[in-house]
């Protein structure tokens, strides 16, 4: 089947409630969107096994959530006030503004003219003022990465877990970035979330940490569900390389619009646990920050076997959430033909991603015995705490099972009129019917094993089943 | 016990990893406060406890995630650009600047005087500015509360799942006030989260409505924790509520501070479905909105059975995070003196919230045998996903424990050479020794059957064994 293109996701996404453009009614807002019912799910799904990969399966990494808004100062020294910046162009026809590298034929894409000024840096970072009084010191940056929350924090953090390298703290939160011409639908936005990590080593033990995390960060989008010949690695070129990077590989995955970054995996170096480092002989020399004198503090460490304090060096996988909810809905979206010639609409994420995991359907609506039955049996897999379950009624069985095929539920159980039988053949007494998202097979299942199969079904090798 | 102050609860949040002050390399940020890997767990198992309470035990309720930043006209409409305000004053002798309602005689508490002018009121919406140019039609503003992404998203929610009244859309989100003088830890800070409920339910059923939800969250919180005795209701006299209210019910907690707000349950009637619903008449006398013609769209809704079109009225229970997480700490927090004459500190969270499950811990460190036997039963906990399992061996079996005490690990698990024993004594053969935190008492246990008791001892009866 044909991959899907931009236009099929954003409708769907749009009319079973994925993902909705934001500020509508107001006419919207450029590069925002709105997770809906099923999206905030899918996301924080997607979120929770990231998380659980990261800490929990793990024993050498923890986690940590920063504040969205930082000091000014922060990004004075981590050299984003300086670098963060995209290439801009003004069309001095309509006035139009334009990012540089993103112009094929330096035409402007407003009026087509070819009179453009020079291309300047303009920053990304979105700026605010705190407090009362409106002096430059109220002036804080809304953060463009979480890693800089990670990088003020690493002596909080050590010397609370006093951990040994090599050892890793986690992030998932918000970034913002001005994106001077937004687009491709949730894949360059200005405001997103980031899962991050920041690994700390040995200097020395930086290249080979660097080719481990890129071997296990696609590793784990495999897992995700995404097609491994649809991923690639890609080494940037020295002269692309982020201000900050030695070196960074980006895993590119193959969306609708092109095989684009969807991680990016960078050595930074002790670039920046050395730039937020300062020490009384800078302090002299840069008058500008002579009054933080609070900055004066090592984000250095030293171990019991260590001879000298050392900086460490640090790999950052960092993934963008939205345009990992992108690559999985488009890997999972299918347009089949089934056997009796009809076509169906099927979202085949794996299970763990499913925002709904399982849908009860009573084969009629209006049945007080099928629907109290149905019901009770919503109520007891609840209490397995497996994620969203749901009752359905609103439609017949026919599009119940259409509708939840579209929104990727991997499980469907109806209850008919073997379910609430009381007759002695137990060949079909108390039986339900459970169907398969994938295959579409269905098979009929005791009432009293519902819970024990479903929940055998979540779990990995439901999963497996799925691969 | 004496209530812990809140320097008690800075002191351990700070020194065991909860939580730290932000931007500290850089002098701090006021008003901000990041979270270590210790209370990033609390923090999100607190929101996990609230999403599975919300959307997964329930039927009638769907969640959301939408931008926090929002297009200008968003609290135009809202009501927010003229009335979510503080009164400030400033001191014309030292210049600072206070929140009126905050002072106690009139007197600045910078240097003592009287001479203030008159308060005005000052906007707590923090701004910014988006793309590449700078135009009144580029401020955007950072949202102060979740539920605006909310009303405006209700028809598209509406629209994709079909839901019949009542109904409602939960949302866990951050939101950004520019408070005049943030104070008291994580209680009154400028950056924060909230869960909120929006639950939409006929006009005339609002009353009833509002104090089913009173109940449901008081009664959530001492499920979480807090002792009933410390939890108030206080209907907000009518000259305080907030603009768009018609009452509103604060649930008190006795916070170190004072009796504070912890949530509040108000009834927003249709106020803000209403705010954004534009008709044509209302545009032609609004001169200012007129080319909001996107606007026009009644946020009505017509079931089956109804004759005309209905705007819901809409109840919120609104509660936030950090004074949640700050009120668990507060109530868990217990110094006591042991049958031994020893001094411990305990925090006694219940077992859902505690950021790490179980701790294992071999007898001795540099035993490779103990060591292996411990980390293989970390691995085997790992498997059954309950959270956070650590392996702890940074020092003795006694320091290990009061550390975990401290940090609210509900169970230990001690490796020592009865786990390892190959002899024939099956009394002592091959057991481990469980912990439990708050009472302190140990048993032994077969090592095969940890997996299975821990898990129990998680489930809600395992909470059920902390009542």
């Amino acid at each position: 089947m044909a991959a899907p293109s931009m236009e099929d996701l954003v409708s769907l996404c749009k009319r079973r409630g994925f993902i909705y453009p934001s500020s509508a009614l107001y006419g919207g807002l450029k590069g925002f969107f709105d997770f809906g019912p099923l999206g905030v799910e899918l996301k924080n799904n997607l979120k929770k096994s990231w998380w659980n990969a990261m800490i929990y399966e793990r024993d050498d990494i923890v986690g940590l959530d920063s504040a969205t808004i930082m000091h000014g100062d922060v990004f004075t020294y981590s050299g984003h006030l300086k670098t963060f910046s995209d290439p801009l162009v003004d069309c001095k026809v309509c006035r139009s503004r334009w990012r540089a590298d993103h112009l094929k034929n330096g035409q402007c894409p407003g009026c087509g003219s070819h009179d453009l000024t020079d291309p300047r840096p303009f920053n990304l970072m979105m700026k605010t003022t705190l407090g009362p009084i409106d002096d430059p010191s109220a002036v804080a940056y809304m953060r463009p990465e979480t890693a800089q929350g990670i990088f003020l924090n690493f002596k909080h953090v050590y010397d609370s877990m006093n951990p040994k390298l090599p050892f890793g703290i986690a992030q998932i939160g918000k970034s913002y970035r001005n994106e001077i011409t937004p687009r491709h639908f949730i894949f360059r936005v200005r405001e997103f979330e980031q899962m991050e990590l920041e690994y700390f080593v040995r200097p020395g033990e930086d290249d080979k940490t660097h080719a481990y995390w890129v071997d296990q960060r696609r590793q784990w989008w495999v897992e995700q569900g995404l097609d491994p010949l649809k991923l690639h690695s890609f080494s940037q070129p020295k002269e692309e390389l982020s201000h900050y990077s030695k070196a960074t590989v980006d895993l590119l995955y193959e969306f609708p619009h092109g095989a684009e970054e969807l991680e990016g995996i960078a050595n930074r170096t002790d670039f920046d646990l050395g730039s937020h480092t300062k020490d009384q002989e800078s302090l002299k020399i840069d008058a500008k920050v002579e009054k933080n004198l609070h900055a004066v503090q090592r984000l250095a460490i030293k171990e019991a076997t260590d001879q000298e304090w050392i900086v460490p060096y640090v790999i950052e996988p960092s993934a963008g959430v939205e345009r990992g909810v992108l690559a999985i809905l488009h890997e999972a979206y299918t347009e089949e033909t089934l056997s009796n010639g009809e076509k169906r609409l099927v979202l085949k994420l794996k299970p763990h991603l499913a925002p709904i995991k399982v849908a009860v359907i009573p084969l009629l609506k209006n049945n007080p015995v099928l629907v109290n039955c149905a019901q009770a049996l919503v109520s007891k897999l609840k209490r397995l705490h497996l994620g969203w379950v749901v009752y359905e009624s609103t439609s017949s069985i026919g599009k119940s099972y259409r509708r939840h095929d579209e929104i990727g539920t991997p499980f469907c159980l109806t209850v008919d009129f073997d379910t609430i039988s009381q007759s002695d053949n137990l060949e079909q007494h108390r039986t339900v019917t459970i169907r398969y998202r994938d295959t579409c097979a269905q098979e009929r299942i005791a009432l009293e094993d519902v819970p024990q199969k479903i929940a055998l079904l979540l779990q990995n090798f439901g999963d497996a089943a799925y691969d």
